[in-house]
């Protein structure tokens, strides 16, 4: 892909009840929304299990080629929910009970009048260093350290998180999209289209074909950062596609 | 994870538009709940864009690491659907027009009257020494080579294709699942239920909170390959949990 952000992000989504089946992921086409608005370009998305080994080796996999990783999923006060613990060992810090995040849980547990059980308390273990994110719905906050972003996996959740860090990001430039929507089937349009990509090498184009009620569609899809570019492009293959007598 | 089957699967999900939020990806939770049906541990999933060295990268990490990689996307007939061809280079072999595929599409356009056009031609390029994988619903085949299944990215599609593919493929022991539903938080439950995994160490215990309509409520997962360990181990935590008054 060419004329994108250059800054990059992964998401990492941790958790065995993806990888089973039990829960579809409803993170990963919001965060890549999201990024999307904001101008960071998502190059790679990963799901791995609760297992120490897998989110270690993913998170340093991902860090190191990435401006920003953001990882959901595993920071709740259960037995599995071993994120922090496996970031602290990714990026060899401590993690230990953080006093920002204790005081932030104590004053919700008294407040709702539920006992600060040592699980509980799990949730205020920080990884040395990392600065918390803010968790408007049930407090336990998300954390960011270097370039790694921690997020809770509930979306709800997962996305107060994500307002609250979006601040602090460096963004790019955004990508621009315009769609050309066609009665066709792909292979109909292919050539043109390929030669229209050959033409406009700094547009990314893209063909999606769809099937409903029996009815094959194509929704043929051109992507920059530079506007004037896009409408260029967009505007020359509206007219080919018209002289074809495909649109 | 430990009691699961030994015959393992990770998903490539291929495609601009998923990492571009332009579309949901719904195949990774639907491969998710096949393989555990079928008795195939899914232990990672990747989407990467529709770019070579990133496609060829993870499909030669995944293929290495897994009984099974099975990709999703990018075997269409326009310039974007490169997936073949990478597959191809990954695995060194070459991509030519296969006279299967070659003699299935001809039949299909002929049927259909629509020419055979260079691009739609682009669909019989099958990476030399694949198995076809049948497609009911718009013909042009998805493959098997060595342990890399490549379906096509559009939902229906890839669903027959996968129907038409799992009885060739190695199943191991089919995981069990045991649910218990708690209107508590997670956090009172926690130390019970880590208690409980150390107790059952064959058994995976995961907890899932959710918020409806304000409620915190938990489900909390047992998972076993051994049907009737997994319902000791399930029988003897509601009567923990009983005990505790928490169910």
């Amino acid at each position: 892909m060419s004329g994108e952000s250059d800054i990059t992000a992964a998401v990492l989504v941790i958790g065995d009840e993806i990888l089973s089946g039990r829960t579809k992921d409803r993170n990963i086409g919001y965060i890549a929304d999201h990024l999307a608005r904001v101008g960071i370009c998502l190059k790679e998305v990963r799901v791995v299990g609760d297992n120490e080994q897998a989110i270690i080796e993913a998170v340093n996999a991902l860090r190191a080629r990435y401006t920003y990783v953001i990882t959901t999923g595993g920071i709740g006060p259960t037995h599995d929910d071993i994120t922090a613990d496996c970031i602290a060992k990714a990026l060899g810090v401590s993690n230990d009970i953080d006093p920002r995040a204790l005081s932030l849980l104590e004053a919700y547990f008294a407040k709702r009048g539920v006992e600060a059980t040592p699980a509980r308390l799990r949730m205020a273990r920080i990884p040395k260093g990392a600065k918390l994110i803010k968790n408007a719905i049930s407090v336990a906050p998300g954390f960011m350290i270097e370039n790694v972003i921690v997020l809770a996996g509930i979306p709800e959740v997962m996305q107060v998180m994500l307002d609250d860090v979006t601040p602090h990001l460096a963004t790019g430039k955004k990508m621009q999209t315009a769609t050309i929507r066609l009665e066709k089937a792909e292979g109909d349009v292919a050539d043109i289209f390929a030669a229209h990509q050959v033409t406009y090498p700094n547009v990314t184009m893209g063909s999606y074909p769809s099937f409903v009620d029996g009815r094959v569609s194509t929704q043929l899809v051109l992507r920059s950062t530079d506007s004037s570019l896009l409408t260029v492009a967009t505007e020359t293959l509206t007219l080919k596609l018209k002289q074809s007598g495909l649109l």
